[in-house]
């Protein structure tokens, strides 16, 4: 596929300087509409050694106003971002919506280097270009528009640039010993690099492959493809907005008995006061210890609260937190999000904040807000929360794919114990301020909610994250369910 | 002063249960008045060994709603926190306005944890605490509320409570052999402990002393003085946000001629054409050696450009970049902050965005905004841009002390080049987009920003980081000045 970049594509200086003003006009110009949009444009310049990749970064800094551009590159990675997932450190370098991403080095560079170098097998090379294709897809499906450059120079053309940039004073540092072993194993690199771009080369993200040989052919090149492409994006934006047909709604089934994951749970499940203070005791203290080896060991864990209103997450978090170490801990509360985190995909603002090795995180609500309140209130179009099971899955296989302990609950509570507690909070100083009129409101699509929660459990119980359904009109029983349950599994994930 | 910590102070059960409830109600309903407010509320809890700190930090939590409620721990520095000045872990972990932060461990810890070992010197300790209450007045002066706990044991009650929790298998892991070595070491700490605290305790941030050795008086008496403190706060929000009538705007000499640091420039200097592109070519050279050089040993530089409208800021950037490896340079370009950076101090969104180590980072424009455009526009009160002086030295003293080599720009035009230029900008396409009609009517400031930009360059040219005023008439001679000068700075910072 590499060949059609060997054809000898030159331009002359004069051509160059006769169309370089007007394409940078073009460009000023396309970024300033671009502004007003409402997605982001990602620009990954890849290729060979010596093809000119950061010769390109820097003629686009140039022809851009870098007011509205951020260039991206990945080195050898911190300890903050060893102790994550691989894929935070992509996330937390994405443009907002509106602004320019320019990446050199990308989620491409360490498949592909370590595939060269036999650190991964062929297996493990699939499984890299899966990822990002997932992660490509989640995005563009978000509305971001991801344009992928393949620098290409044939094995002569290499040669020749190196031994062109060695004779240069000022450029001989550029060429390294690196460079040199990676001339000799170009042919190597060639079949993966082909192998890479054909299964990552999808329609909404494809490959194009550049022939660098001549700079001002290739810059010109890039210069243009970039303006075509955004061009033809903002005058279709429409299209890529409208609701997908070919996804329908997920409904329960209207024939039958009403079965579901919830309507079989047992409600009336409780637990004495006596035999509730016991357990609860005992799980706090089994889980302080876990916690702090957990600690020691940068072992983290992440315990994930969803529930109906008044189902008890607050007092549950009261529960756990006092067999931690204050240090080791942090809860976050969802709440609305800040015009930063709106100006990206909505699974950001979670990356964002992935803790560091070693603590335990507790969400007050989560990224199910998608398919909770945002699929019933319609806050999400039908095609954004349809698309979103799949996401979470993949964001939460990532997580728990780097050793997280992944703990997610659902506290249930009947319709009427929600009322009952409604109407106590309503008598209690301290949890009036709990109790709004939206509480009521929310209320009132019970039943839209049950359909969406037994969808959601239904669809993101995964062998990596499986849900707990925890009955929780008795609150102790559910508190030392829950409590059990995470200490079990963090007793489990040490003991590996 | 530790001894009014030494009295013996308790809580009986019964009197507990019978406050605890009303406190916490109240707890609740002032973090609800505090999410309108417009100023952040930062808990500190320090003390020594075994007195609870974490106890402290667990039941605040579970007092308050955790939405508004962040805890943050600092442990040992992770790689991307050595890279930059301490104090970033810091700035990194600020609540915003609205909210409360909680900190279990804080900036006094490892100044004080260094005397008690020996790590450091009086003097050394000395200029730690000077530059708390720096960091401290900061935010103070923004309108943060700041509460600091100190909770006491004395030397008896550290040892019983030790001895206590090793006796508890429950606790015995919380005693560590580092604890058993802060017992020994109980005089030097106090000792150590005590001057800190008489150091820091100012009118605006004071110590408050608990004694710790019962723990339903610790924690009730922590949780009503922040019921105090922050109803107090929000009731006299006003007066603190009043200008304070001592500060006096500074203005130019009104007799005699008018001399100033922008007058004397000899605004003539100009480069002929074939000078130009040699020294171009050469200082082009030497700094991508230099900064790939600096890029191997961590040192980082920022590149801070100031102007006019038209000076020649963005031309200058783009006479930069073509020397440096696209890995190791990005492009700051301020435009107006999110609302996340509009809910914290001014200086937040440049901490945020301080390079990690080996990289050189461009500023188009920068925090010298709050002495430019928000003075003379009147976006900051005067008292706000008048106490910026001192917090932008006191912040650039951190970054270079930090081994950061900080070049600060003033490309100087005169009033009828900057018409010139503007008139030219109308006549060339792919210019045209930079002109507006602000640009007018910022002219039309010219002489207010005149003032403003002396008092500027007069009160933050510090010796660690003096401005450069470039002579930017002639833009070859302007580009050509800034790129020797950073290029010699920066071989003085490397040959160090």
């Amino acid at each position: 596929m590499f060949e059609v970049a060997e054809l000898g594509h030159k331009i002359k200086k004069s051509d160059y300087e006769a169309r370089e003003p007007e394409l940078r006009t073009n460009l000023l110009l396309l970024q300033e509409a671009l502004k007003e949009a409402k997605f982001p444009v990602l620009v990954l310049v890849s290729g060979v050694d010596g093809a000119g990749k950061g010769d390109v970064i820097n003629q686009l800094n140039a022809w851009f106003d870098p007011r509205w551009l951020r260039a991206y590159a990945f080195g050898v990675m911190s300890d903050e971002e060893r102790e994550r997932p691989e894929y935070w450190r992509f996330w937390r370098a994405l443009p907002p919506a509106g602004q320019i991403g320019l990446y050199v080095g990308s989620w491409y560079s360490r498949p592909i280097a370590d595939r060269v170098n036999k650190v991964i097998s062929d297996a493990e090379l699939e499984r890299n270009l899966t990822r990002i294709n997932a992660f490509e897809e989640t995005l563009v499906d978000d509305g971001a528009l991801i344009i992928k450059f393949w620098l290409h120079l044939s094995k002569d053309a290499q040669k020749q640039r190196m031994t062109a940039m060695e004779k240069n004073p000022a450029t001989r540092w550029r060429v390294t010993a690196l460079d040199k072993k990676h001339l000799k194993q170009y042919d190597k690199f060639r079949r993966v690099a082909e192998h890479t771009l054909r299964n990552t080369s999808t329609g909404d993200a494809p490959w194009i492959i550049v022939e660098a040989t001549d700079t001002r052919y290739r810059n010109l090149t890039v210069g243009q493809h970039i303006l075509e492409r955004v061009s033809a994006r903002l005058q279709n934006q429409p299209e890529a907005q409208a609701p997908q047909p070919h996804l329908k709604p997920i409904v329960a089934p209207e024939v039958g008995d009403k079965v579901s994951v919830l309507g079989n749970l047992d409600m009336s499940r409780h637990l004495p006061k006596d035999k509730y203070k016991r357990q609860l005791a005992k799980y706090q203290g089994e889980l302080g210890e876990l916690a702090r080896q957990a600690r020691e060991r940068k072992v983290s864990s992440i315990v994930m609260l969803e529930g109906w209103d008044a189902a008890g997450k607050g007092g549950l978090i009261r529960r756990i937190i006092p067999a931690m170490d204050a240090r080791s801990y942090q809860i976050i509360s969802v709440a609305a999000p800040s015009d930063e985190e709106r100006a990206h995909h909505y699974l950001w603002r979670f990356w964002r904040h992935i803790p560091r090795g070693g603590n335990v995180t507790i969400y007050d609500r989560s990224w199910y807000g998608r398919l909770l309140v945002e699929r019933v209130e319609g806050y999400a179009r039908q095609e954004e929360w349809m698309r979103a099971y799949a996401e979470i899955n993949h964001f939460e296989e990532l997580l728990t794919e780097h050793g997280i302990v992944l703990l997610k609950f659902w506290l249930h509570i009947t319709k009427d114990e929600q009322l009952r507690r409604f109407q106590e909070r309503e008598q209690t100083p301290f949890k009036q301020y709990k109790i709004t009129e939206d509480d009521y409101r929310n209320r009132e699509k019970w039943d839209a909610y049950e359909i969406a929660v037994n969808d959601m459990v239904e669809r993101t119980s995964t062998e990596y994250a499986p849900w707990h359904l925890i009955e929780a009109n008795d609150k102790n029983y559910a508190r030392v369910k829950a409590l059990r349950i995470f200490s079990e599994k963090l007793g489990l994930a040490l003991d590996r």
